[in-house]
């Protein structure tokens, strides 16, 4: 037989591989580049680009005029054209640590770095990633220490009348302690989003890997549902193949969900080591997963001892609402809710956020009625920013 | 109170977040396109760019020289601007049914279609997807048949001295028949790949998914393993954060992974309701993989009964491989394994694949030797189109 050296048929292996890449395009740039001043470079090839810019929120904002008003968005910062066709941004000062997104805006058309693997989608929309670490966001960060399972779990709903998908988070250790009885935490997604939103932008995971480590929170299960009951599952994840993903989908912000939720615990009750008991459920969400939450929590008062409500997207006018019973007679739900002592109700809202007031509303009746709640007022408005925060602050005070 | 209307609410929401997209470049717009006729559409927005091009292995191939000799490459095809400056590109004829990946050529420069929000990372390269199903590749579409659960699971290497990510592919009904015990198969990635591999460009869960719902495939346990073990986990899942993806690691194809194997058959068979013996089960794997899967098997002969080389990066000569004793005694090894006869021996490989003369070679060493085997060759090379097809019609003749 004749013979052929291992090691060149690994080369040549990689190399035919680096060779496809050189072909299709791919550049080996590096970006973003973290500083060891603290500062951020970006780059992007374009050797016949006219102009090229970076956007994204690692940028300060500016006021930018939309049809609803005057908005905060960021400034684009203009890279310079060096060498090889290689234009580069350097940020001013050192980026402070956070997870931020951003794109390239190249003589107009927005484009994601095709140097950073880290890739974002929120709704329809690509963004790249930039991840800074250093306080709150080491949250954010992949560290070494125990990991927990993440899990694509699909389940038959009878009152959607098809199987739906779930992202199930089990602690570290979940597996080899199989005589354990968990808490969970139900963790709902905005409008557009879906069962990927608080593992993707969300930092679910990272977050509650590193919060259980460090003692800070309770090892729990964490259940991240689709809130469309219109949906099977996150889009390219279902059978519809390349449907541009809607935020108008029917069965949404309707009572569906809501309606159906009970078939989400019993699911991971009956698939899971669960603790199935009111003390050892809670339930939380951003803006239309936190009216799920707020809804779901007020018609169903001995299901959940813990209830979060992000940006929730608030709203107690009962004329205005659906026509599902599940929106009716709030305030005598939330007496009753109220009488059976819930160990934590907890909001959290931007100070930017344009549902703001109706939050505010809504405390006023809570102290107008003495209703016990915990608030916390960040800076910024309804972004995946402030969500994040609100996880990595409500988390530590479950199941205690 | 003041009241708010929810619908108002909701709608802001959206309206929001779509001025964001607005103010953040994106544009509403569809690309790809599958037509009524079976052609495609691609489109890009870019009113100043002076040339556009759509690139992917949809296209007829031409001969590129490259440093290592000429090799197929896909000839970009040029897109003519139109309205509002959207480029545009109609194939001439229906793309057959199949998985392609593709990237836009801008004024040179290579990027990801924003329009699509299928994207697929290989190592470090990104690319966008075109999935036209119909044929084998309906094989590959999410269908609606029950669904498999797909986990992110960690296990402890002690012989890496870290914890290490894998991902496990269970059956549907595996959660609902506590009782039964599944076979497993290992399935390994090439060099650079890691266990996102399989799961994204291999579209393993959604193969086993239709073959076991077709009857055509026996319900099993896919072990995607982490081939690298100098590596936690794939980029940006483990803690060395930016990095770009490498194929040039420490203890890549140097016994390391094939001398730890047997810590992974050991989580899995400890923590799965698998059936652990030979006759349950399997292992595969693509050029490194199969390279793998070669020595493992070889090494471990009353491992499995179902051993499947794809593309496999083969060697042979002693002489070449490194100093590990699992590279050793080649020909003694072969003999012992095959005097244990197992259930199959299957080598696939493409006719134009680089490896594909050491595959020869290794076939007729098998011949002279009387070992008998199961060989399918393919059109094309070393690419996921036929690793895709090995994995389709190596699975249903498993654990019968």
């Amino acid at each position: 037989m004749k013979k052929m050296i291992l090691i060149v048929a690994a080369m040549l292996l990689c190399s035919v591989i680096y060779a496809q890449q050189a072909l299709w395009g791919n550049q080996p740039i590096v970006s973003p580049e973290i500083n060891q001043d603290g500062t951020v470079t970006f780059r992007y090839k374009g050797p016949e680009a006219t102009k090229v810019q970076v956007t994204g929120d690692f940028l300060p904002t500016t006021k930018v005029d939309t049809h609803f008003g005057k908005l905060d968005a960021p400034a684009p910062a203009d890279m310079v054209k060096g060498d090889k066709g290689i234009w580069e941004y350097t940020t001013e000062k050192a980026v402070a640590p956070e997870m931020y997104t951003y794109t390239f805006l190249v003589d107009g058309s927005s484009v994601i770095d095709m140097n950073n693997v880290f890739v974002n989608r929120d709704v329809s929309s690509l963004t790249s990633v930039l991840l800074v670490g250093g306080g709150r966001s080491d949250l954010y960060k992949v560290q070494e220490v125990p990991h927990g399972t993440v899990s694509r779990q699909w389940y038959h709903s009878d009152m959607a009348g098809f199987n739906r998908r779930m992202t199930v988070y089990t602690p570290a250790g979940y597996e080899d302690n199989a005589a354990k009885n968990y808490p969970v935490l139900y963790l709902l997604h905005g409008v557009g989003g879906d069962e990927e939103a608080w593992i993707t932008q969300g930092r679910a995971s990272q977050i509650l890997d590193n919060l259980i480590a460090q003692g800070k929170a309770e090892p729990m299960i964490v259940v991240m549902t689709n809130g469309n009951l219109a949906e099977e599952a996150a889009p390219l994840e279902n059978a519809t193949g390349y449907n541009i993903p809607s935020m108008s989908l029917p069965k949404t912000m309707d009572g569906a969900f809501e309606t159906a939720f009970h078939e989400i615990i019993d699911y991971i009750d009956s698939h899971y080591r669960t603790i199935s008991k009111k003390e050892s459920r809670a339930i939380c969400g951003l803006s239309m997963g936190g009216f799920h939450s707020l809804y779901i929590s007020l018609n169903n008062p001995d299901w959940f001892n813990y209830i979060g409500l992000f940006s929730a997207a608030i709203d107690t006018d009962p004329k205005q609402q659906g026509q599902s019973p599940i929106y009716q007679d709030f305030d005598s739900k939330l007496a009753t809710l109220f009488s059976k002592k819930p160990a934590l109700y907890w909001i959290g809202i931007g100070s930017t956020d344009f549902l703001y007031k109706p939050n505010e509303e809504y405390r006023v009746k809570l102290d107008a009625a003495g209703y016990p709640y915990k608030y916390l007022e960040t800076d910024g408005g309804h972004i995946w920013r402030n969500w994040r925060i609100y996880l990595s602050e409500f988390t530590p005070l479950l199941f205690k």
